[in-house]
């Protein structure tokens, strides 16, 4: 039997969960076949009621998915209640663009004379692509977990889901899947439309599983690399969208440093200790000018973590890790300890204390910019704007990168972005990478090793992840989905490269 | 030296070219990183210019490009004359496309108070990635070679290319490159944002480069697979876009075997003998009905193979392919051999006459579903649909399905356009797969084996492959692109949700 651990006292009790068997995997991948052949026949109008109906059922259930969360994961019932909403929201956002219809990239070319001669008429939509594995991730479970964005952008799209279950809270991934799935059987959805599988071979048989067409991850590097060695293995490829490590550098220049540097050190410290430092989007290394006005903005960022407490790790892996990494370069001298919070008092459960730790620039090396999953930060003092420069190249590619910076500074910044948009999926100016909205325009994702593709987990692109176009040729009209038929007006369309409103 | 052979007679001559050596492929990828970085500076009209310019230069040097082509191929002149046109016409098409800039995905969310809080702004669009490493297919030695579509699509997105030269026209590619990279120093693009490398070893160099940001590629499943497993050996994963292989089902109703069959048999032996048959969208399987109708369409698809001569094959290798492949089905009693046309009279030379196979739809296996690169076509005969529909699972997937059907059928060609739907890119109705119309709507792609992608190689949206999406949060206008800022107008964009023209 599957255990589940309180990560406060480290105490594992026994789930009632049994770790999924292949034979088990194997019956709800296809029963999400057959329910993904089946909503293929129903139209937008249903999907996106399907995914107000999941919403309303999160919301429904708030309390209960909030306290077993909180069991779980110690992340506190103020922050959780806060993912339920917003895994609600995510939902219903992605039930508005289904509505909308923008996403199915509608293009519709008359047949006729061309400059190349006579030619047919061409309609393309966007098409749901089967049944796609989903795998939640630690440090959020609700919006990037059972009920997160990859779930909600593979059902907008027209598929079915499986979920692999994260091993750090069993018992919300069960809850949250209990609460979806009767919420979608009470809507009409067929049975196996959402699938769930728990333990690590069932999440194997899940990427290797031959009607598995797509696999959405949130994890870590060496967790997303064993996947995608899997899904190598497979006779058909399949695509592996894998939000996988990010160090999110954050520039403070001398003009922001002298304005406002103790109000950066405040909102620093809130963002590398947020959630206990377990955000994909962290800050893990801050540049801050040499001379007193960045001296100022190191001593409030220092006394911030000093004071502060140690706070709970999702888990013992995680925890370990982090002690790991932050003794390992202390001893290694490649940096010094600026900052380090009071330890938990009485050695129970999975804590870490505020840390951080100082260097030079000029002397930043690969092995201090590595990922530390945790309250932790690495901030590097600078001269000149050109030594941040060097510096980034030993800083791996990141989800995003933060300037902190003054008006009057504009060209110097102006070339430093230049310098950092070829790294990074998303630029914050003046605040800190920790929020990501929902939102039509956002943009989660990055160059390696942030994520392995050209994609979006979060906002309403997401769901062109899980979609392949499908183009018709001089089709007759009683074939043709709805929106691709002349008469139709219910969607943005671009007609003989003309952009139409819907 | 290289060599270049005369397919026509099956003579080698040097062709004056050196493989390029690793040290070499190394200074051209460089050059294209660096003039990557220097054209990511200049806007979308000098972009748009620029394609243009390439398109002129094209048809410019049309006689010698087109001579050179026949000499390498032996496809004609004519038909060669028409790819010039072609391409010319797909680096103009992706000219409009960059000035309309509805590509770039623009989207602008607004800061302010949501139903999760107050919100930054975030403007997002879509960037070029880099270096983008092209080969050219050995069947289409301008539109899908250096001059062709991949090439066109990510110079379109903002991206360097460096080309390998297929083995099969080296002294087209040579030239097709001299065209292209004069024009583009003629219009005043930096050196290096086109490079090209000769010889097997260099391809695997550019596919392992560091500094290459993903690959395109049309040519065989087996040449495709060899380069995704040098890929998956990269430190950091990149996209390969494969288009690969494909049978192309092609489906005849007893209606349309009644009302008109013998046009459909002049038509599927024009589309399956084109360019000796030599498609990645030839229709390799025919389903036609049982009984006289379906008898009388098949006897005039044999006639006209019967009465066909050989035609010259593109290489040695497609060559004995061809012959093995036809050679094996008949000895193993797979298929009757119907029809084959007269083979060339002395030896010379690289030909393959009209071939015709016969096999039951019932009895049809994978083994001969398989695609044979030449003018050689399977009849499958069938009593029912459902014959059919059991059939094509020994079909691959697939780029394109074809149905020849009449008005009264739509009930029975709807329930077939379903169950083709899953497994191809592109439903042709009335028609023959093998033209594929360069357009806005088009998309030329498929489920494994046909492509590893959900992207379109042919088209304006094959673009999307070589960007990737960045966002700014909170950005002070100065630092943004000119397309996400408030005043700006000119093309297309999703602002706090709604679509407006540009």
């Amino acid at each position: 039997m599957l255990t589940t651990t309180d990560p406060r006292t480290g105490t594992a009790t026994p789930t009632g969960l049994l770790p999924t068997t292949a034979e088990q995997a194997d019956e709800i991948v296809r029963a999400a076949r057959a329910a993904f052949a089946e909503v293929s026949t129903r139209d937008r109008a249903w999907r996106a009621g399907l995914l107000d109906a999941l919403a309303d059922a999160l919301e429904a259930d708030r309390a209960g998915l909030v306290a077993v969360a909180d069991r779980e994961t110690g992340l506190g019932t103020a922050r959780l209640d806060g993912e339920v909403s917003r895994s609600a929201f995510q939902f219903r956002l992605f039930a508005e663009a289904v509505r909308e219809g923008g996403y199915l990239e509608v293009a519709i070319d008359h047949g006729g004379p061309t400059a190349l001669g006579p030619a047919p008429e061409i309609r393309r939509l966007l098409v749901p692509i089967g049944p796609v594995a989903v795998f939640g991730s630690s440090n959020f479970p609700f919006a990037f977990s059972v009920a997160g964005g990859d779930t909600a952008s593979a059902l907008a799209g027209g598929n079915a889901v499986v979920l692999k279950a994260h091993s750090s809270h069993l018992e919300t991934s069960a809850r949250s899947f209990a609460v979806l799935s009767a919420a979608a059987a009470a809507y009409g959805a067929p049975d196996g439309l959402l699938g769930i599988v728990y333990g690590t071979a069932a999440g194997a048989a899940l990427v290797t599983h031959p009607l598995v067409r797509a696999v959405g991850f949130t994890g870590s590097l060496g967790g997303g690399q064993a996947l995608m060695d899997l899904i190598a293995g497979r006779d058909e490829p399949i695509p592996f969208y894998g939000e996988l490590s990010s160090l999110n550098p954050l520039v403070v220049t001398p003009g922001a440093a002298a304005a406002r540097g103790e109000g950066i050190a405040d909102g620093l410290f809130g963002s590398f200790t947020l959630g206990s430092g377990q955000f994909c989007t962290k800050p893990g290394i801050a540049f801050v000018p040499n001379g007193p006005d960045g001296d100022a903005l190191v001593a409030r960022l220092v006394e911030r973590a000093t004071d502060a407490a140690a706070s709970v790790l999702l888990n013992a892996r995680i925890a370990t890790s982090f002690d790991e990494i932050r003794d390992r370069l202390v001893a290694e001298g490649a940096v010094e300890l600026l900052a380090r919070g009071s330890e938990a008092g009485d050695g129970a459960g999975f804590t870490a204390a505020p840390t951080v730790l100082g260097v030079d620039a000029a002397r930043l090396t690969a092995a201090v910019a590595e990922e530390a999953f945790g309250p932790l930060i690495v901030v590097a003092r600078y001269d000149t704007q050109a030594e941040i420069v060097a510096a980034l190249d030993a800083v791996p590619d990141s989800l995003t990168a933060t300037v902190h910076s003054e008006a009057d500074e504009i060209d110097a910044v102006t070339a430093l972005v230049a310098e950092l948009e070829p790294r990074v999926g998303r630029l914050v100016f003046g605040g800190y990478p920790t929020g990501v909205r929902v939102s039509w325009a956002q943009h989660h994702g990055g160059p390696w090793p942030a994520t392995n593709s050209q994609h979006t987990s979060v906002g309403v692109s997401a769901i062109r992840r899980f979609l392949r176009p499908l183009a018709y040729q001089d089709a007759p009209e009683a074939v043709l989905p709805v929106e691709l038929r002349d008469g139709f007006r219910g969607v943005p369309r671009r007609v003989d490269g003309v952009l139409q409103l819907g």
